[in-house]
């Protein structure tokens, strides 16, 4: 059977049902929103972790700064999101509360890695238990642990996360991932890990581009604390690439 | 596959389903109900924050003054709503006991965006979970925070919110958008902000447009207060721009 | 798509599905069950608000005064409905209780707009939530409210409400509308608003029309309380517009 | 759109679902069940409140006495049943259950009416809720309320219930209907309403017709209290009719 | 409509639907089974109440002895069953618990009807409530009450019971039923009443007769006890019978 | 209808449903899973209850002894099962835990009928309630009562129990059916018994048969417990059986 | 009926439904898509349990070290899988709390087999209740029991295990397979095994063989504790076997 005869005979009508070549058809159409969402990139520098999201403002009223693309789950924990961003809230949310536990009943910091689990334990639940939609979602989430190592990951709709150096997801992936592939390196600074961040998004969006719509933080690896980017270093970061 | 061909096959028979495209289109129809309901205008005004509603009367014996279009939620914080208005009510009911929480188990007044993000927390879970509905109703929420700033919020009926400095929804959206995009500036008053309002709501309604139809209140910024504007104001106002 | 298609793909079949006009139609057909009930009108008089409806008496031998088509909410709180009357009888069940709440919890009698927004509340649920279908009825709620001003409300199956000074729900509507508008004038007794109703209904029900279907009460505005009229008052008021 | 094609597009196979013309096609189809089952007669006589049915006995070696087509609900009220009579068993269950609670909270015996609209309440869920069918059942309830008033009510499957003088239901509805528009008077005796309950009884059964069919009972209005018609009383009737 | 066109059209896929003739298939396909069930016959005797059961032994190494086909409830109470045996021991478990609270309650033994309506309540639910089939299974249940009566009573999986004085069910009842409406006299003992089943047996299972598939015991009316008849008595009687 | 219309019209597409003629589709399906077993054969012996299988095993690397077909229920039970192992696991489970109430509760040994009626109940269940399916295995339980009698039964998808002497489940029913009718005997020993079946599974296997493959063990009459038949055993069995 | 029939009729919509030969087709589709997952290899070696998993890397920016394969479930028991990552993960931390359940309960390691059943219980529970997908996964699990034996077992989407000497799953199965049947030996050490396991993978996946993407981890037999290989030792055989 061809794929189109699979949609045909409904096996992608509910989360709870595999095609007959073993494939879960609603998890997969969920990461179409994904690529159609707007683009984030992650990246881990040596003096904290970045992540720089498009805010794709759909009308000009709309107050920029209010758009939250950039959601902290913890002074040590950020994260940004391509897809449904009202479901990213729901992931955050309960990020939230998780990272809240663990540090009134341990008394410590969480561990990136945990957090990323719970989120993807949520996900996983709606990939397998009927009257629920898959997130339509993926989050990127940045943190610096407790021994100061830097992590960054990312998780898809499917609950499945993988480490990464440096990502990018949304529609301005096909674009930007060959940029990282050749441009990244890891001894990059926050500040240089931006000039790369913002000159490959000014190049996804293309005429699209305004500088209001990029927001940009990073967890710094000093003190372990997320840090707005402003709008001043931003401006200036396009005109530099703009000449 | 063409849109006509997803929906021959079903995928927008139930809110726990993606088209293989990555959309929901339950939610997408719940966004036409929306555009069909009657107009509402949000405005941040340098004293207050406005709000004003077609009230959309269907019989002559009704009591206009009886219709509810504008929902005050907290004594700064005002809603509106375009869509099915049963639906506006269960949010802003909502809304108020959240609101009523806040005052009672921190002692100050709740802040615009708390009270929005629970808003649209309650739209998302009507997005996932099987055997409900979407909400087919987007609000505009206005308030004025502790800190004195003013506060506009749209949310549509996936849950997803944006912050406006002026906006429009329902089916005036298409003749009074351009209207405040060409009109609006931030330092209108609020008495300015209603007069702009009304000038683009009787281009809008056109020969159906009638004074009774008119709705308005606003938070005022001094006092953090709602307060409604009166029928002769607003008669009085009409007539200017009859002229 | 042509409403017949949208019937034909099913979006008339589950009240959790917009069609892709954003309509529920599964409320737009319990509409129709409203427009086929028994008729029933309402008016705010000078000295009271008047309920006056068909009591449609399928059988000869049934006893006229055993039909209940006007009920009692509270002393100073009554309902009338079109539809289907089962439904109708839950939905007053509901507000009586809630009545009856208001006055044990605050010591006063509720506000007619409270019971109205209560009944509006169960309303809208079965128009969102699966396994249950929308009341297929239309309720006017009439009272006098603590400060003595006259309610009346209509409120539909989705849920929504409006406040009158006069209205007609049910298969009569097409003719008695008519009567209200030209005929209807604020400062009608009850005595008089109840020949105008009268002299509607047979003009509605025509050669169907019998003096034991007609059943009449008001809420007398002086003293806040509920009074069925007697059948010798009906029966004399027909005759003076028989003749 | 024909009736026929509602069938063909499904509208009748869910008590949650409307037809396009505003029908509870399930509820339709539970009153034919109704019109198929054995016949039931009430009526209000001057002495006492009767009912006289119709047992059916499939079989001749079923033992006719231990048939149950008259169920006594407490000593002052009684109700018998056309259409499925397990479903009948269930709502007799119910309202014997809720006349033994007023009795012990109020310490009065219930009113006929209360019975009859709990009963009824509990028919009106079974129209509205998905994953149940309607009661494919009418009961006659008879009842002598406290101030000594005859009762007799008459509920069908959407649970609206009326008061009658006399009436009728199940397959000999057609047949005995008119019998009792011409000849039943508010004046006959129990006796005399038993001779012309079994008279029309023998000319719907027609040939069909046995003397250890019949079931009869009623409430006495001076002792309320129910008595059974004994086998002899009902025989002696029916040879008078055969002459 | 056609029996058939009501099965093209789904009436009968679930048991929360009545077709448009107001039949409930899923009810009467339940009944089929029972009429391909194993044969049982019940008798009401001068001296006890006998049931006489074939068990059907599918295969020659079963243990016949070891085959239930006839359940003691109580002392003085006993079943058995035509349809799926599985269904059966169900209502017997039920029944079996159902009568052990009433001697602990009430300190008497359960009267037969008792068990019978409530054994016919559980079956009512299961052809009401989604989400269950019917009880695939008719019960003889018989038993002597507290006051020496006698009685037996049959019911089907609508939940509908009938008292009889000697019935037979399952896949026999065309040729013995015409052999108990003959033969079966209301003074025959319960050897009498056993030789007769055994007969009666014998001509519908035919060929298939076989000594070991007969089961019969009786509820003694002196002591009220379940007896168990030996198998040599049965074995003596068929060779009679054979002669 | 034909069989093949009952499926084309989906009688068979749910366990809640009866087909026109009566059957449970979905439990006659889950009784070809059991068919497609690996085969087991259980048998009374003068000395004991034996339980041979077949381990039917995949793959060469695998342990053979670290396959289970042979489950202990206590230490006078053991069960055995032909169809899907994991749902086989399930039963077991279940068993266990009865067996351990009724020995803590009663501080008797489990009867070996209570067990079996035990699972059968839970099998009834997943033959009657919606969004289960039947369970895809039969069991055979072999046990010594209390009273020192041997016990062997049989449970099937539907709940229905028998009891035999010697019988067998699973793919090789066919061929080991007829030799067990012929060459069984109620005084083989264990020993006898074993070697018997060992024969029957080797002609039913043929070619595919391998040692490692039988595994055995009874229920010892004397002592009351199960013991496992060693590998030499079968193996020396075996040799005998080839020459 | 051939297959493509069954998928026609929709027999592969439900996982609580069997087609017509006896399958439950969602478990097949999801063993395809552990058939479609990324090879791991599992073996008993005479000093440790091994296990050798791909870790399939997607994308070159990816942190390999942060990719889990192979998961511990407490100090002597690991398991790694193939299919979906984020249903093993839910099956993995079922497996870790019922282990320190056991530890904490009753003081001991817990024995491999026990979590094995547990796993397999859940498993099961999703191939049979309605509204679920079975797990698309097949685990293996390791572990040296608290007598020092080495276990190494699989379990399958069914629920079903088989413990195993040395076995393979996913996607390089058909190659591997057969390499291990030919040159495992219950002697080899975990060094040697190793050595085995990663020619065999180099030869399954061929020119997407890269060094990163293997993990490898064994339970010391000695110490009964997992230790991890590390990636020179790793590399070191690879590029002997590149020789």
């Amino acid at each position: 059977m061809q794929p189109m005869q699979h949609q045909m005979m409904g096996y992608d009508r509910a989360i709870t049902m595999f095609s007959p070549d073993g494939r879960l058809l609603q998890v997969e159409y969920a990461k179409k929103t994904v690529r159609q969402g707007s683009t984030v990139i992650g990246m881990i520098c040596k003096d904290g972790v970045l992540l720089v999201a498009d805010k794709r403002l759909p009308d000009k009223l709309i107050v920029a700064e209010g758009v939250e693309k950039i959601f902290p789950i913890d002074d040590h924990l950020v994260a940004t999101a391509a897809g449904i961003i009202s479901d990213a809230q729901v992931l955050v949310d309960h990020a939230q509360v998780k990272a809240q536990q663990i540090k009134v009943t341990y008394g410590v910091d969480s561990d990136t890695l945990s957090i990323v689990k719970d989120v993807c334990s949520l996900k996983q639940v709606c990939t397998q238990s009927g009257g629920l939609r898959p997130f339509g979602v993926s989050l990127l989430i940045a943190g610096i642990d407790n021994n100061n190592s830097k992590k960054l990951y990312k998780t898809d709709p499917t609950g499945i996360y993988f480490q990464y150096k440096a990502t990018v997801i949304g529609e301005g992936e096909p674009e930007i991932e060959p940029i990282l592939f050749k441009e990244y390196k890891d001894d990059l600074s926050v500040e240089q890990g931006l000039s790369l961040s913002i000159k490959a998004m000014m190049k996804a969006l293309n005429d699209k581009f305004e500088s209001g719509r990029i927001d940009a933080a990073f967890v710094n690896a000093e003190n372990r604390t997320m840090e707005r980017v402003d709008k001043e270093k931003i401006s200036k970061l396009i005109e530099e690439h703009k000449k």
